[in-house]
């Protein structure tokens, strides 16, 4: 028997769909068994016909009933075993997360200043590509991005960082994860093991090791990787921040980029050089790029806009070598490009209407302030019982203690509860916690006012 | 010897640094040696001892020179051999990609109506984001999405589709691809091999091929996927298209959905459910989920914003079944989510102001227009030559030949000449090219007024 309320709010159709589905999953109505004809059920529902037929209709859709023309509809024969396994209902948890700590003293590394974001140019850079072309929301791009902003990109690599490249190699990723995401599955049937810095980013080797590859960590010397230990590992694969150690800050030097180079040569091996932070360097110049060393040479190239522009953007990109552009072409051929045409579009008129190089100017003198500030308070808090190291690019500087080791876990908590938020140098390592003398003092997202009072605590802290 | 050039816009500094790097680099300035003081140097070059320093000190962090307290600068020794066999130079192709074929009968299924896209609601729900929250832009989403996004989701997802979850469930993804990417390293310690629609979608197929997953492609009958050949192909895992088979529309029977649940239970298998276009269906109502019939199943429903929405947008979703969740956190607990945060913002906008719940009423009404004259021109032009299979829902319409073979390719290029461009159903069958008597029409992208001229085009070349 089925009941039609005409005070609920779902449809009258919908209101017998349900009963009728619910009766023949719960095997009330008998396989093949024969419903009442259209024009009936309506009389005894003192519904519409429309109402009996769109609720029909939608049960033989889906399957529940089945039509036989002259005879009518009737029951499905549904397995009433498969049915009863499946009745049972989920938790429902949707607890909403909690707010995002906040701290008046954030010194984690990885965090930009909301003041130095260029908004307004930005903003005017979307809303014209919003209004003048309707064909960006209903096109796909093109699958390796954008050929325009591909162009630009190559421009402004070669200029600002050495990078040696045609646009034909450049692909526009969704950030780092994305463009390694793709790198491992070029490179799986070739390799099977990657080296990581250690201390390094923590990222890379999580994501290689997700994809199956064998992850090594190669220890770090005064000149970045330790290119000894990685030619033991036997590794064909390097990962590695070059231009600016993630997160000691060392450069490696140009005999050991060439060494790099040279091992790659002979393992037939892959060098993956992360350039993440390079445009921010406060003593001269940005160091060129390993890849602009041997532009033919089997290395990957990876740039983002998450450090000096927005991690809220999700657009970075990379430079494959020559030598992957077949498989790459083979691979992906039917795949897209992630990042949506509205954001490419709008970061190619950003670019070359010149926002980008100001932007840029501007970054690099406001957090050279910053920065100074940072030495300047550790100056003034820890004087001689501790040094910077890593220091004079990106977003953060390397304290060392001079003697003595930090209490780390303790000291983040009792930080915590100042109003200071410290990232852990352990994070860094790969694997358990190392005891350190080391600490990671970011300043994209600390005041520049407040940097001595937070430093000022930091130092009472640890003493 | 050294020459700085003061009509050259290059900085001197920068031309010192270079002449100075390539005699290092050509073996010009022997390992070891001195080179003059700043000041000496200074004097030299009738230039301040700003620009000789501004020059070393770059040439020492690149590592080029080295400098000792009180003694000077000294080149660096930089094994001659390995300089020299980088010094090739990567030929430039950057021939600019030719425009994109525009047809101006496009037959392809995955085109969206221009027209249909709710531009003004849109720009607005963006534009209000952009001005309403700078912290948009320096800082990063939640790791899933933004819980926002989320909560609404579930709530559409359970009204519209019969989808039971929560939002700790729900991954907000830059598209089927790359959610496809995460299911693949979630499930590659326990699953090797992938059954397939065939035909069916290609990226599916390609994607778990690129993983390294074996693929089986399994074939299709008037219910859908053939659940004896699933059963038989040891394959743990199957990934289908229940609610509109991709490409030929069929729906899968509840009695085949039950089946295939108890399929994946006896084999602790999974299916992955892609519910791409579900929303468009101009018969009834949408055909519910798959996983609303056992929310607790090992189901991976996957939705997307590309096929009603826009392609560009790159916004799409996915629902984890409650016991891939620990492993999900287990491996991308440092993963960020790949879509930009303004978008997302955007995106809750839209659907909260109810814009969502109006695009899909508009683009149902509008799309079973031009759905309807499509199968009035078919019927018009094809008349008992053909039968229409796989309609009611989608943005395309198979045909099928009553009788005789098409010369696919053949028809393809014809067809171009003519103005009109096909996709060919064979780009949808694992292997080869198999011989066919179906042509795709979508209706998406071609003027309403259109459609009978294109049609009846199409049945005089086939003809």
């Amino acid at each position: 028997m089925f009941i039609l309320n005409t005070n609920d709010s779902t449809p009258l159709y919908r209101q017998l769909y349900q009963q009728i589905r619910d009766q023949v999953l719960a095997g009330e109505l008998p396989a093949h068994s024969r419903l009442p004809s259209i024009r009936d059920m309506a009389v005894e529902l003192a519904a519409s016909r429309n109402t009996v037929e769109g609720a029909y209709q939608e049960l033989c859709a889906e399957g529940y009933l089945y039509g036989k023309s002259r005879s009518g509809y009737f029951v499905s024969d549904i397995d009433p075993e498969l049915v009863s396994s499946t009745q049972l209902v989920p938790p429902q948890q949707d607890l909403r997360p909690g707010p995002a700590e906040s701290y008046r003293y954030d010194f984690h590394p990885a965090r930009l200043d909301p003041q130095s974001f260029p908004s307004s140019a930005w903003r005017k850079c979307l809303i014209e590509c919003l209004r003048s072309d309707s064909g960006t929301f209903s096109r796909y791009s093109e699958p390796q991005g954008e050929w325009g902003l591909r162009r630009t990109l190559q421009y402004y690599l070669e200029r600002s960082r050495g990078v040696r490249c045609s646009p034909d190699q450049i692909v526009i990723c969704s950030g780092l994860q994305q463009g390694l995401d793709v790198v491992a599955q070029l490179i799986r049937e070739r390799h099977v093991s990657v080296a990581t810095e250690n201390p390094g980013y923590h990222l890379p080797r999580d994501l290689f090791r997700n994809h199956g590859f064998k992850v090594v960590p190669i220890g770090i010397g005064p000149d970045g990787l330790d290119l000894d230990a990685l030619t033991s590992s036997a590794c064909t694969v390097a990962y590695i921040t070059p231009s600016h150690q993630m997160p000691l800050g060392q450069v490696m030097p140009v005999a050991n980029r060439l060494e790099l180079i040279s091992w790659a040569k002979k393992m037939e091996g892959l060098i993956i050089e992360d350039d993440y932070d390079s445009e921010l360097r406060y003593v001269g110049r940005p160091i060129s790029s390993l890849q602009g060393l041997y532009p033919q040479g089997d290395i990957i190239y990876q740039g983002t806009f998450s450090k000096v522009f927005s991690p809220a953007l999700r657009l970075s990109y990379m430079v494959l070598p020559r030598t992957l552009l077949h498989d790459y072409h083979r691979l992906f051929r039917n795949y897209l490009c992630p990042v949506p045409l509205l954001i490419q579009r709008a970061m190619i008129l950003f670019m070359e209407r010149g926002h980008w190089e100001q932007h840029l100017r501007r970054c690099r003198i406001y957090y050279r302030k910053k920065h100074g500030a940072m030495l300047k308070a550790i100056e003034q808090s820890f004087g001689s019982s501790a040094r910077v190291i890593g220091q004079g690019a990106g977003l953060h500087v390397v304290l060392e203690l001079t003697d003595g080791l930090i209490d780390e876990a303790g000291l983040v908590e009792r930080a915590k509860q100042k109003g200071c938020r410290l990232l852990p140098v352990s994070d860094f390592y790969a694997s358990g916690s190392p005891e350190t003398n080391k600490l990671l003092l970011g300043f994209g997202g600390v005041d520049m006012d407040d940097i001595p009072h937070g430093v000022q605590i930091l130092s009472t802290l640890i003493k």
